[in-house]
């Protein structure tokens, strides 16, 4: 791809076509050799977008309720992209959420985009390519993304570095679950969910939540946010306007307290030390011409060479290259 | 602690003596600034633990089970250590197998030493911490070192590349979970288990992971490892033996094909990676000294840097340094 057909496939996403946007992504998440000229080309544009994060542990009702948010969303005449972050675990089980969203009732809106990322095997996980695609659709004038994280594992936390909003869903009946969860979800929660609010054991959830949001509270110093707790029945739309609000609030307080920079320049500052680490990476890869990381390898296999030793080696051979 | 002390606390853990052991895996996990030196000193007394990964999804009997091969491995006078390695996930609810073995039977062994190990935060996951670990319990002589992953997530792909032999457990009752996960678990696994096999559906269970091993084979060139199939119910201990004796099997046929020596060697170049990896990145953080990560990551953020641009002057002051 030379550089002109790469400012086409720009201006073709800013103006919302959806294949230029999906060839974007693709080029980023393949780690094509364009990812620079691709992040350089679409930076003057960004910076307008929303990023709100999901997560919650499987059974919560995360695709349901994506779904509704989505369509809660479009009523107010926001363009939504939404990136579901598969972890990729062999035993993950479920079906990709953008592939069960993708086929119903958002499929053929134009207003919205859905796009399923594996992150296995990326160094860094959703550290990589995730911001990547975010940039993608901000710069094609998404006013709302939402990252969704499938399955369960160090992604939940990750999201949150990723995200300006964390919305964490729980549902009643995990009581263990949320006592066992405290310490994490409270780290990463901006907006709490009880989806399946109709249920039994629901004001109980909601009760325990608020008690560990008092709890904390007490640990922390200065004004800061307190997270709200929305009940929702997603299946059903209920609450959902009420999530779509407190996303608002919370993006709002966001601004007002400087917050939402602090949050974009810690961002940025993950993202450009992935980036690093990506390329030293795949420097120390090169050093396998000759295969010098396979020799000191068998060596340290050998017992004759300890892995720092090596490792120390390696590294200065990098930095002589 | 000075060398001297070292090299005592090293004598003391060779002599199997369990605080000495436990004293340096805590040392290796917490990234003491002796580690290298820690690796270095136990290095010559290594390389004679045969170590098995244990994975599975949630619901198997994965704590059972591994309590269950404990006792037959200890019937056999093997010397034992395990490694539960926990991802951390803010979700993960269960309470961690080494806590919960540990009040069991083997309390009081002095021929088994159980270790919890959480792998959040850790650049490279379980590819940092555990290697080290498992270098403690190798040189303190234990027989057999097993690593449990706890929980799901990308700890259960990488368990392979620290184990000699990857055993994945199933069970009965998850038909849809094993079809989506056959690609995975075909990729990772030396032996299967099927848990829980007095139950209805274990039939079936082996009948569709016989069908998954067939099909896998037609696509795989050359000699190679036919997976077992054992069926267990680890509760009764029933089956148990079985496992012993394919893990054994699987073992010589390592050592007979030079497959063993081939593990070992891709472990260390991991290793050896990971290490070269985190010092980069150690590295990288010093460069916020004067914060030059900082600097950069806000201009990122003003959108008057991409990342990429940013990563290259960082690392080109890394080089520099």
């Amino acid at each position: 791809m030379a550089g002109p057909d790469l400012d086409e496939l720009v201006a073709r996403a800013r103006e919302g076509q959806p294949r230029a946007v999906a060839r974007l992504i693709s080029l980023v998440e393949d780690s094509s050799p364009r990812v620079a000229d691709i992040a350089r080309a679409l930076t003057p544009y960004t910076g307008r977008a929303r990023v709100a994060g999901l997560t919650g542990p499987p059974g919560v009702g995360k695709s349901t309720s994506t779904s509704a948010l989505l369509t809660a969303l479009r009523g107010e005449g926001l363009r939504v992209g939404v990136l579901a972050i598969d972890p990729s675990s062999p035993f993950s089980g479920g079906a990709l959420l953008g592939d069960r969203i993708r086929m119903t009732e958002h499929a053929t809106d134009p207003g919205v985009f859905i796009r399923s990322m594996a992150t296995r095997g990326h160094l860094g996980g959703l550290s990589w390519a995730t911001p990547q695609a975010v940039r993608v659709l901000d710069a094609a004038g998404f006013d709302v993304v939402l990252i969704e994280t499938v399955g369960v594992g160090q992604s939940e936390v990750d999201v949150v570095k990723l995200a300006d909003t964390t919305v964490v869903l729980l549902a009643p009946g995990m009581g263990d679950g949320i006592q066992a969860a405290k310490a994490g979800v409270l780290e990463i929660a901006d907006v709490f969910v009880v989806n399946k609010a109709d249920r039994d054991g629901a004001d109980a959830t909601v009760h325990d939540l608020k008690q560990m949001i008092t709890l904390a509270r007490r640990e922390l110093r200065g004004p800061s946010w307190r997270q709200p707790i929305v009940r929702t029945v997603a299946a059903k739309g209920e609450g959902v306007d009420e999530v779509v609000s407190a996303l608002r609030t919370h993006y709002e307080w966001l601004v007002a307290h400087g917050e939402l920079d602090r949050r974009r320049a810690a961002r940025a500052r993950e993202e450009v030390a992935a980036i690093a680490l990506r390329r030293l990476h795949a420097e120390l890869a090169d050093l396998r011409d000759g295969d010098r990381l396979g020799d000191l390898a068998a060596r340290v296999a050998a017992r004759e060479l300890d892995p720092f030793t090596a490792a120390d080696r390696l590294i200065a051979e990098l930095k002589g290259s």
